[in-house]
């Protein structure tokens, strides 16, 4: 039956990871690509954007109650506003998408479609900053941003527009800011964490690495299953650049005129990639019930002189859990057998599945199913919508066992280039190694075989160097210890 | 003392609106303009964001509620696929941004910054419906769109830039789509009258005023107090022609392949508009406690002798609130006095204060002032977070109760052109004329007024029209009753 083949995963993860992302992406109704004309553009479709929205609301509440007021700036920004920010840095101008004319007129100053909206903000948080009373400011925004990279798309992971939020805030202080920037960055790991299944590991990218005009840039990076890293957040330590180039200036209590310090940190829909890739398996997407859009699907199995029996028991179920909170969704579909709906709700990523048939409602039971691994149990019908929720608890720890599994197994250390080249290439994962600080040791590594430092540690993971230690690389003193890994 | 004036509103709402509002919107510091090169563009800042925020909580729920899902398109059209929209329509050529240029290539097809998004959208629902289960298909975005208007700048009103959003849906039949089509203009009616405490007429476009390859526009319209009606939001239905022009097509019951119907509905920040301008005054601005960001603000009033009471008590008070999840902001600074805390937080719109001395710490009482209209009095301190819920509900219900007065005044009757010029010349408002459904009356009220005919009433109120009425302005048979207003 030809809808049975649609349902099924063709690629292996394991073996093919790429093609077998593309294939769940577009099997798991959770995007489209752009239409001709427009390739690295897709569609989100609302089974990825309803997940899109689960990340919002947990960022957007811990933002709010940490100061942060949301805020809209325009989407396009002049030539020389941009031009303005190249005092600090180089900018993005490869990057650009430029608007050059409305209607049929040409503009008289070409407008680019906002990359990331530094250059814009920051001479709006001149004006509204006058006192050290204004401070901290701190304003976010939820939008797309336009980067034209030209290499292969991937759906939230490579795509010329995404969606992501971008934060900026000034501050009276060079620790104020610093200790914004490590904040943003342990809310962004407390979201990958507790919503998203997912270990990550914080730390700072390397000074040739950073943000352009930044102080300091910190990371989330994540472990994918096949073995690269995914930067999955960034907040930037931005110092006193952008506050001098956009005359930032407050009055302190003294009187006197100071120069704020500022921070940016931005978090994208690349969330959504590195959850789908992390979770799911050859039948499809797999997902926590934190997020899933539907976290029960109620399944009932009938015959003709069973069917009225079982159909008002599993409605009575669903019913229950409803009124409960829970999103669940009952399949009465009469077109389409048991097994069609299983393999169905598996390629969807639904995490819970109850099986209900005529047994079920005889011994007042129902029959549970956790989609990660196909473990199946009785548990009785009474109490079932506080039941479901421990039931979401052990599939969440399951998926998060998994993840930090991977992520444990696959952090080794090297202390020779041969050893850092061999370790990645055999095993891919994180390879932590003393370094020196030189991009030159980065670059020797990077020319053989495409892995680079994602990150070094923060703080006090620092006093892993031990004095007398040498970069593993040319040998000279180390500085740091470098997490050198393929990445996406 | 120069903050003090800064705080006062110069401008006059009856005598100079539009600067009035003007000023409003900066002083509020709801919005700023766009930087030199981007007229037109506007900046929202927190406090109007925040406002935006509630009335997408309020829609986004009620859409959710009826089966919408949101999803997220790309901000950029390919020029063949508006002109493929030609085929309906006359599209929005003249309004349309242009990128032509990416990084430092030219692109082969420029690509239009969206204008509205039926053209990107449609190509897609072809491809997801298939057979009449998909039906009804329902998505949603919230997004920006740029409109390149050449007029002079009026934020949330006017700007080439505005944040909206746009549902659009599929469904099997015509009447289906028209249930929708009412659906959504009875939610936008009802957020107007229930969030924003603005009353609003519903009715339908005339003909030639439709949009562009719609069957049938209806709009709800609010008067705002200089006598200008505002289209407040618009729901589309858009019979076949958008279905035929992009194969929006499914497979019925009896297996045989039928074109679909869909509808079209956008509601944008010109609701923000229309909530500035009719509740504020020459104070400032007014916010019904439904969307204020700060719904209370406490301010104690204090002597030497008196302050750690009066903190204290203050104190207690704004915390009893926020556990009852008010929105309360507690003004105990130090360096302002209580005459200038009250100003300004009448310029922020801020509907209820409180204010908080010795008197009314010895008393066990607080006294309440109400912004629209200074009403003050006294209430107990007790169960002071169940006395606030009735202050608000008076205070909106004053709201409402002042827009639906001016609303109920400002709907008149003419019967000749004549009468029809001078009574939108003599009072604004509406005027309801019958009228023969030919443009040619409507632009003679036009060339002579500036008034236009804002709407025709739906539905049974159609039934207004007497058989032998004649059309007011050229005296054949009347077909519609036309409401004429002068419009924003």
């Amino acid at each position: 039956m030809s809808d049975e083949q649609e349902l099924g995963i063709t690629e292996s993860k394991q073996y093919n990871t790429g093609e077998w992302y593309a294939e769940v992406v577009q099997k798991a109704e959770l995007a489209n690509y752009g239409p001709e004309g427009m390739s690295g553009f897709i569609v989100t479709r609302p089974r990825a954007y309803a997940l899109w929205e689960r990340v919002q609301d947990y960022l957007d509440t811990e933002f709010k109650a940490t100061g942060v007021q949301n805020a809209y700036f325009p989407m396009l920004i002049p030539e020389q506003y941009l031009e303005r920010e190249k005092d600090v840095v180089e900018g993005f101008d490869p990057e650009v998408a430029w608007v050059t004319h409305a209607g049929r007129e040409e503009l008289e100053e070409r407008l680019a479609v906002r990359p990331t909206s530094e250059s814009i903000i920051a001479p709006y948080m001149a004006q509204w900053v006058r006192s050290h009373r204004d401070l901290p400011l701190r304003v976010n925004q939820w939008t797309s941003v336009v980067r034209w990279e030209a290499t292969e798309t991937k759906p939230f992971f490579r795509t010329k527009e995404f969606l992501w939020q971008e934060g900026h805030t000034a501050h009276a202080t060079d620790e104020s800011a610093w200790d914004e920037t490590l904040m943003r960055l342990d809310q962004y790991a407390a979201m990958y964490e507790d919503l998203l299944a997912i270990p990550v590991l914080r730390g700072a990218k390397p000074e040739h690495d950073k943000f352009p005009g930044a102080k300091k840039t910190t990371t989330v990076e994540a472990l994918m299953p096949d073995g690269k890293s995914v930067q999955a957040g960034t907040s930037h330590h931005l110092g006193t650049s952008f506050a001098e180039a956009f005359d930032i200036t407050y009055t302190d209590e003294g009187e006197d005129s100071q120069v704020a310090h500022t921070t940016s940190w931005g978090l994208s829909w690349r969330a959504l990639g590195a959850l789908i890739m992390t979770h799911s398996d050859d039948q499809g997407l797999v997902l926590p019930p934190t997020v899933a859009p539907e976290q029960v699907v109620v399944v009932p199995i009938w015959q003709a002189d069973t069917q009225e029996n079982v159909l008002d028991y599993a409605e009575s179920v669903a019913d229950e859990l409803e009124d409960a909170g829970v999103r669940v969704e009952l399949d009465d579909r009469d077109e389409r057998n048991p097994g069609f709906k299983f393999n169905e709700w598996e390629l969807k990523g639904v995490p819970v599945r109850f099986e209900i048939g005529p047994n079920e409602v005889d011994d007042e039971v129902v029959t549970v199913v956790h989609r990660p691994d196909g473990e199946s149990k009785e548990v009785p019908r009474e109490d079932i919508a506080e039941t479901v929720r421990e039931e979401f608890d052990e599939v969440y720890a399951k998926l998060y066992a998994a993840a930090e599994e991977n992520l444990e197994e696959n952090v080794r250390e090297a202390d020779s280039r041969a050893d850092i080249l061999g370790t990645i290439g055999q095993h891919g994962g994180y390879v932590k190694a003393p370094w020196c600080g030189d991009e030159d040791c980065e670059t020797e590594i990077k020319d053989q075989l495409a892995a680079e430092i994602v990150m070094v540690p923060l703080r006090d993971e620092a006093a892993e160097i031990h004095a007398g230690e040498e970069c593993a690389v040319c040998g000279e003193g180390a500085e740091e210890t470098a997490y050198f890994a393929k990445s996406y």
